[in-house]
């Protein structure tokens, strides 16, 4: 199943197609395709190039260690014990070169992630990531070190058909997928100004007035 | 100039050629190629759907307004005064529905970005984030409501030649782009685990042990 989103204007078909589906396939993701998605999550930009992002890699070739990786999600993500690999995103939070706390490591942790998915997105698989998880949990289960904390779990994996969900996950699935009007999040020159009345996003080629 | 990544395994070349460079062309950026980049920073996923990120954009339509933008830019980032446009991103701090913190608040605003800098490289644009600034300036200046929080600043436009830099900052932009190798910041089901010795990335398809 594929589920491009209804854009507004035209966007890359890549970013288009990047999706979060509740329906895995079982078939394994070969380890060749794995590291592809860690190399695009590796070149993203990152604050001082920190790369505070750490990714802990579960599969089905080590069914235990999969199934306590299971063990860290909430009841709402039981579809996640269907994908073939779960992965925790962990953030380094301070600076390595001075210790000091960076501001950024979530956030840079979001742009590697994003950059992983759209690469799964390329390859024909798809990712799914949860914040609804046991933090702690998963520092225990992973062995997430001081300075370091568990961001994310990703469900990842090749799509399934809807049938191999429950008739409440299909229904989720269907869901029309929504956002914000751009209107609502990009503003002129000052928080809350529309664009709608914008200078900053006038058309630069001025013409007759129309 | 273009600098794509030297990468160790093959990832889509929207990925590997985003870049941050910091030799702008004054070049206007046009309004429908500012909606083009944000509709795409629409599409990022996000905890619960919440759609932590803001962006305010200031160009060069509105001077007097860039000056200002510019003026809440550490002096390091001197080189982003030639960019035509600056856009400060900006994380809701808590959930709409629940008014808890969004644990997530930076990371989706991480992921939303990625995605606008990989559109602008699409379309022949580069953006350059940057963490050096003044926050509390930065919150005066956009006037940024409690509940949300300056995030970075991004220098945007289309790119110029290396002649427009100063010595010091040809140098830079000169310097090979560089990341941790994948073994450093992946692991086999455990913290610190290298996937050098992984089960978890075995290759799948196991054949005569060659």
């Amino acid at each position: 199943m594929e589920k491009p989103a209804p854009v507004a204007y035209p966007i890359e078909q890549l970013l288009q197609r990047r999706w979060s589906p509740r329906a895995f396939a079982p078939k394994p993701v070969e380890r060749e395709v794995l590291l592809r998605l860690f190399e695009a999550a590796r070149w993203a930009p990152s604050s001082y190039n920190e790369q505070s992002w750490r990714y802990i890699v579960v599969t089905q070739k080590n069914p235990e260690q999969l199934k306590e990786a299971q063990s860290v999600l909430s009841s709402g993500n039981a579809w996640a014990t269907k994908a073939p690999v779960l992965i925790c995103s962990v953030a380094q939070l301070a600076f390595a070169r001075s210790d000091k706390p960076n501001r950024h490591a979530f956030h840079d942790v979001g742009a590697a992630s994003e950059n992983l998915l759209l690469q799964a997105t390329a390859l024909g698989l798809f990712g799914h990531q949860m914040a609804g998880f046991d933090v702690e949990k998963a520092r225990v289960v992973f062995q997430v070190p001081e300075g370091y904390e568990p961001v994310a779990m990703m469900a990842l994996g090749y799509p399934a058909e809807l049938e191999s969900l429950t008739e409440e996950q299909r229904a989720h699935e269907e869901r029309p997928r929504a956002r914000r009007p751009i209107q609502d999040f990009v503003f002129d020159g000052r928080f809350g100004n529309p664009i709608g009345h914008s200078k900053a996003l006038d058309s630069t080629a001025q013409g007759g007035g129309a």
